[in-house]
């Protein structure tokens, strides 16, 4: 018998499995990725530093998809802005791992360096240190979301009757197509322009 | 025997079992609901309509921790302001339905009846009739999204090494605490005044 092409366990097919678990359930389970994998739960652990480190791994996995050469455009108000929509495109594709990344403490070396781009780029736009994480923090909940919201129906208020709610039936006529993207627009440019205004009056300030 | 003091099965058994499930597992099935009841699945059908009424019934149990009063308030803005950290707190308590909620069509009656009231105040305050939900969408991404992000540990960046990431380490030292909620009420204000400045524009081109 040759040698197997693809060894049995890596971390690679780890992640993939607990991705697939998450897409599919929005949890995964150590356990559970064994059984997919035909393998021992106990072996699983030669590879992975336990069920933290394989959240670490899905973290990695869907951050890879983020483009971070968006960080070193300039002005820095247009790399936040292209960081922001392909930061949310990443995380749309993969929605239901939102609230499981959002509520683990962020360990994994290669996200550390996207925030550590991410706050050279407004300490270098003059951002005083204390405002740098609540910025980043607010455009990432705008962010994350809007990815969420993305996962949505278009066709989001099923009204029975529309005379019970005759001015959100107005409103829905009059909105249009395209809800989600336009709502994240919006939000993203009232973000940058308060943060602009903002570092205005510091520099004015300072 | 005599008649017991509660009814096996209501509607209002079947929402706090299946909040439960959510708020522990991230989903519910309708078997898992019967299996902690005791009951067979389909004596459920009796009481639900399915398991989109279920998800009907969480929205309606979720939506009634938010003050709906709040969007009595005037001027428009102050309303928004009250209504987004009272939708925002009520979310927060159950941060795992917020996947579920956000991507199943609404049609439970009194949630709309909250849309059409915060329809209502946009529309009175004098916003054109497209901006309408792009604003309330906006506004619900930065809520829900910040909700999410409450349920974050308050450490959220573990550092391994500050020498591979000395900014971060500088940033996340100048930030002090309660990220979360000064990230929230920072997203809030750049959302509001951009809001109030767009309708400006529009009075003062009408």
């Amino acid at each position: 018998m040759g040698r197997p092409r693809t060894p049995l366990l890596d971390r690679e097919r780890i992640t993939t499995t607990a991705l697939e678990l998450v897409d599919e359930k929005g949890e995964f389970s150590v356990p559970q990725i064994a059984r997919r994998l035909g393998v021992q739960t106990g072996s699983l652990y030669h590879h992975v530093d336990g069920r933290d480190g394989i959240v670490e791994l899905l973290r990695e996995r869907v951050s890879a998809g983020i483009d971070i050469a968006t960080l070193d455009l300039r002005p820095w108000d247009e790399a936040l802005r292209a960081w922001a929509r392909s930061y949310r495109a990443a995380f749309a594709a993969h929605p239901r791992t939102i609230p499981l990344l959002m509520t683990n403490p962020v360990r994994a070396p290669r996200v550390l360096d996207q925030y550590e781009r991410a706050v050279s780029l407004l300490l270098d736009a003059g951002f005083p240190p204390p405002d740098v994480m609540p910025v980043i923090v607010a455009l990432e909940n705008v962010v994350l979301g809007s990815a969420l919201d993305l996962a949505a129906p278009e066709a989001m208020w099923e009204l029975a009757d529309d005379t019970a709610t005759p001015r959100l039936a107005e409103a829905l006529d009059a909105a249009g197509e395209r809800r989600a993207d336009r709502a994240f627009e919006l939000a993203l440019e009232c973000f940058l322009s308060h943060a602009r205004r903002r570092l205005a009056e510091h520099r004015s300030a300072g």
